[in-house]
């Protein structure tokens, strides 16, 4: 699992940082990628890297500012023109449909892959064997949303050396005694997996938010969130701009990230006054309340480890 | 005036072409400029170069395909966050309006400039002092238009030599003569302004066109244009896959420029399965039939001379 930061920008694009686009590749995990906002320019970003549309599954908008949106249908419209079959489900607030049905329909395009529209609203999206992926509200001055993405723990792994100790010999066998909680063996004993797996390997709890003012409410549902990316659009000294603008201060996101005991904190969506050595100033500052901080960068990769 | 060409590729973006897009420069002219096309990326692309934004007087939508209006929501709205306040007009067939006001609707953009949608139809789209527009319609499958701009002739110079013949001797009386068709001098006689000026200067005729089949009735509105701008999308080979999907072969577009006796040509819009080598084979392909044929590439400038 890893996070690949396609566009870190706020507003309009520059040199340095194009506007938001966030990918997490799960090609270990599920073969598949997640895209968190699709500002214009994203398939243009994509071009630069080893990111295939194709694999992409689930698209989360985290609200319908130009800056994160206006690279959606560019982006569908390419992945059908390159080949892309499999379906693409795109989640995000009320208007996203309308959005893209128009632009397709009117640039008359169509798709070759079957094409969701989710609008969503707070609560669960979507549960499979894999995630839980769960919205919530965040203050924006329209409809913005944040995603938690909460992995379900996985077996631990059989462990051979117990199996031998019961006479358990390698084979098939250990395959079916993993896939259920009890096996009968040949000999009529019965096995239980517990007595025979390591510990569960704890699934990874990561959260996008969308574009927000600082909300100390969010603690909670961001709990040991093992990675956070939050918005960190202007220095700790814009605290008005940032609350006149309903966005948030680098300092603000690190306090929340404290406050919510989360493993790592990742700050996007920069504002474009900030370059080169204003935004090392930037990093400092978060880190002085929240030492585990990053500042993201267009093709900044990072991987997101098991605890 | 200058070409200023900013997306060059067709359907998809390449690393090597972006989608369609083509500014017209008159900073001399008028102070201002016009762009033909919009597709994603245009805005980016546009930070590669000395173009503002906030001098954009017209955009001119050829056809409704994503790769050529993607950009446009985006570039209307960061024109705004830039400080752009004078008016912009927007040509286009019809469904650009819906395009335009549901995208930006949506995103919650406010310009701070005015706006104005024109769908066109075949005929004159305005007329100025310096300029007559007009709107003829191609063949894509879809409404798609090309633009044929017709400077007007302007004035030639004042003559001192002939006015120091009828013994004028230098002063504002020169900007008199010049403004108007005759002039009465303080000692009755009257000076014709044709008698003592030169050769009007020829005003240039610049014709953009849009995705197309090979049409070769186009040869007369496009009679003895300076420029044209015309689509290549495919070789000569390929006369069958152009057909098929309504473009045309850089050797149909060079016998068009060669009957319409015009004095450039310039090929846009190539499919990303040229590169490099077999691009200067199209270049050649063209050039047997109609020498004066360049094949644009991204950030190609050129320079439309007054002949
Ligand atoms: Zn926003
Ligand atoms: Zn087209």
């Amino acid at each position: 699992m890893e996070l690949y930061f396609l566009g870190t920008g706020s507003g309009v694009p520059s040199k340095e940082r194009n506007v938001s686009s966030l990918v997490l590749r799960m090609l270990e995990e599920r073969g598949t990628t997640w895209v968190f906002d699709c500002g214009e320019g994203t398939q243009q970003q994509i071009l630069n890297t080893n990111i295939r549309p194709r694999r992409i599954e689930v698209i989360f908008i985290t609200h319908l500012h130009g800056d994160h949106i206006y690279g959606l249908p560019g982006l569908l419209s390419s992945r059908s023109f390159q080949g892309g079959e499999t379906p693409v489900t795109v989640y995000g607030p009320r208007g996203l449909k309308e959005y893209i049905e128009i632009s397709l329909r009117l640039s008359g395009t169509h798709l070759r892959y079957p094409l969701y529209i989710e609008e969503v609203d707070e609560g669960i999206l979507f549960e499979d064997e894999q995630f839980v992926v769960e919205a919530i509200k965040l203050e924006h001055g329209l409809d913005s949303y944040g995603y938690i993405l909460k992995e379900k723990d996985k077996l631990g792994e059989l462990q051979p050396n117990k199996l031998k100790e019961l006479g358990v010999s390698p084979g098939p066998i250990y395959q079916t005694i993993k896939s259920q909680e009890q096996t009968r063996l040949e000999d009529g004993r019965i096995i239980a997996r517990s007595d025979v797996i390591g510990p569960p390997k704890k699934g990874r709890k990561v959260v996008i938010l969308g574009d927000t003012r600082y909300l100390p409410a969010l603690k909670d549902p961001l709990h040991k969130a093992d990675v956070l990316v939050h918005e960190g659009t202007f220095s700790g000294e814009d605290k008005e701009l940032a609350y006149d603008y309903f966005h948030s201060t680098v300092k603000q996101a690190a306090h929340l990230a404290k406050e919510a005991q989360v493993g790592e904190l990742i700050l996007n969506h920069l504002s474009s006054r900030y370059q080169g050595e204003s935004i090392k100033q930037l990093e400092e500052e978060a880190r002085t309340i929240f030492p585990n901080t990053t500042i993201a960068y267009d093709f900044y990769q990072h991987a997101i480890e098991r605890n």
